[in-house]
């Protein structure tokens, strides 16, 4: 099948987003809970988000940059040593849509997104109460990446777990009933419902 | 709505990767080609995998560990510098799984799943030739998670792409082309074909 060959050192920023973007899919979704200096609350999705261990607990997130300065989601886990993970259901989709606007930098989105803001039990960092569960992290390290250093990698080890109860299944959790949504390019989101299973042969 | 709470202090290890590979979903798979000093081909899937940052455009994976030493492709990737990505369609899937199998330390994946190793372009690591497209990457760190630093983190500049004309329009990639598949919790995966649009608020 033939390739089309794109040498990164030659392409666009934007082409580089809407292929990388538009190939690393499904993503899932952080939405990540921060705390600031004068006890408001922000909250802003992003997908350049994952756990990358589960011994010890690690997740991580990735917020970019505004053209001068890296966002606030960033600066603010990095300041505090603190974030939370509100996972994104199909019943809290169109609030974490609205809370990825471009705000003030004193706007509170739980606010703005009628949402229910908990306070977390070990964080002081919010959660978001509609969320079928929420990660509370603790800020471990911060990765600059490239040369100005305005992406920050955010890696944050999980020291709490809230589900709600019919969600679970013990520690197994029931993805039925989770109906988590995940991220691809542009406005596009998938469900999680038409899942299929492949073997592994040993 | 009641939530049970989990101190992941006191939390048993396996606990910790049902609740956390079952609700930070779905992940995208980032099939990890890289090569041995002698010459041969090792590949393997990952799903703490995503893209962090378009510009620079940056990958990681997280390869996990064996009880006692990083898995092979994080090792390798950390020894050649060079890695590359492979994107995992429906077409693939099974072979995917395949290679997800534990085989002996000089096994080469690609022969047993049935794959065409490519020369990279730009990097000595193989390309499957069958995913729809393929990403080259270098190495520029390497994080460690946990005390043991066991668990690394391998993140990685993206130096080229490869992608079939047919999942392309320009640069925009055509989701309904690509296929690609995600990672659900144990052995579920999630094709991509069911999207929905949520329009930003600004």
């Amino acid at each position: 099948m033939s390739k089309r060959f794109f040498d990164l050192s030659r392409t666009e920023t934007r082409d580089n987003y809407k292929l990388l973007s538009g190939l690393v899919v499904p993503r899932p979704i952080g939405w990540i809970g921060t705390r600031r200096e004068d006890g408001s609350n922000n909250l802003a999705p992003f997908s350049f988000f994952n756990v990358v261990s589960s011994n010890p607990p690690v997740v991580l997130f990735s917020a970019g940059s505004h053209p001068d300065r890296p966002k606030d989601s960033s600066t603010l886990a990095e300041r505090t040593g603190e974030f939370t993970v509100n996972i994104v259901s199909e019943e809290v989709v169109e609030a974490m849509s609205v809370t990825s606007g471009s705000f003030t930098a004193d706007a509170d989105e739980f606010e703005i997104a009628g949402l229910t803001a908990m306070e977390g039990s070990v964080v002081d960092a919010p959660l978001v109460a509609e969320s079928p569960a929420n990660l509370e992290c603790r800020v471990s390290q911060v990765v600059e990446l490239g040369e100005a250093g305005l992406t920050r990698l955010v890696v944050g080890d999980v020291v709490a777990i809230h589900a709600e109860e019919r969600v679970l299944d013990g520690t197994r959790v029931d993805n039925d009933a989770l109906r988590a949504v995940g991220r691809m390019a542009g406005n596009s989101y998938i469900g999680t419902k038409e899942r299929f299973e492949v073997t592994r042969p040993n």
